[in-house]
């Protein structure tokens, strides 16, 4: 059975979409994807690091949009392993796990890894938004669009934009 | 290089200690290793599963005797990771990155897994005190004594019952 690794923030987890409304609340303006293709979410959302180190703030994000039916799905047919680069963040790690037991309670937490370098995983299938876990990963690679990435053309990697698409591109195996 | 996974319970956090004192205070007796030795640590302390589940509770552990001199040679030496069992118990997630920045500031986030499943993560040497651990991993393994594995005998793997004595064991690379 394949592994696949899968990335929580911008992949399970809807970052943006709380970004952007926290971000309207504190500025009382509206940002739109348009405005902020290709900036790193900390370029993008002045307040962003702030609210990642805020108790409570992972609990409050949305779930991707297909994400729980997807996962559900890809949980059946691959050894899925959920990895989130989250040790840089301690006050959110606890919230991380909540938020998966809350959300995808067919997760079991022995498939869950929080750490600071998604290299140290042997997989088969790597889905992740960042270019910086991507790049260095020894096998299958693919991209899930997200603002910060919108812009990056020429990739090695496959990308989706959708959870139903990883369904079609991963339904060969 | 070669790199070297470290379990933080049990090698790094001197678990045992606190259940000793937490158990006095509970229950006015005070157990000794020889009245819990082979006992796993929920049968040896009737309050583990409670204070474990306790946020605060890993704050409050000390560190194990020599392991910070002793974590400081290895990680000049080899690519250390610090890696634990522990999603299984979200709250304790956030206090143990905090406690790893207080004692083991060397240490970076980088550097840290909590995972849980160990045989995820590709390595050369592990340190663990738990067969379940260490029986599923693919290259050297040194077990660390603590009560619950005192009894063993006849293992495939290298006892150690301190940390000085991690430092001579490795010393040959």
């Amino acid at each position: 059975m394949k592994r696949v690794l899968v990335d929580m923030d911008g992949v399970l987890a809807d970052v943006y979409n709380r970004f952007f409304t926290l971000h309207e609340e504190e500025t009382r303006t509206r940002l739109t994807i348009q405005d902020i293709i290709g900036l790193k979410e900390a370029e993008a959302f002045p307040g962003q690091l702030k609210w990642v180190n805020s108790p409570g703030f992972f609990r409050s994000v949305p779930v991707m949009p297909g994400s729980q039916a997807g996962l559900k799905w890809l949980n059946e047919k691959f050894e899925v392993v959920v990895v989130s680069m989250a040790t840089e963040f301690p006050v959110c790690l606890t919230d991380k796990q909540l938020w998966l037991n809350e959300h995808f309670p067919f997760i079991s937490w022995k498939q869950v890894v929080l750490c600071g370098n998604k290299n140290l995983i042997q997989a088969d299938i790597m889905i992740d938004d960042h270019l910086k876990n991507l790049d260095g990963f020894n096998g299958e690679t693919i991209i899930f669009t997200q603002p910060h990435n919108m812009n990056l053309t020429e990739l090695k990697h496959k990308r989706v934009d959708s959870w139903p698409e990883i369904k079609k591109l991963l339904l060969r195996y």
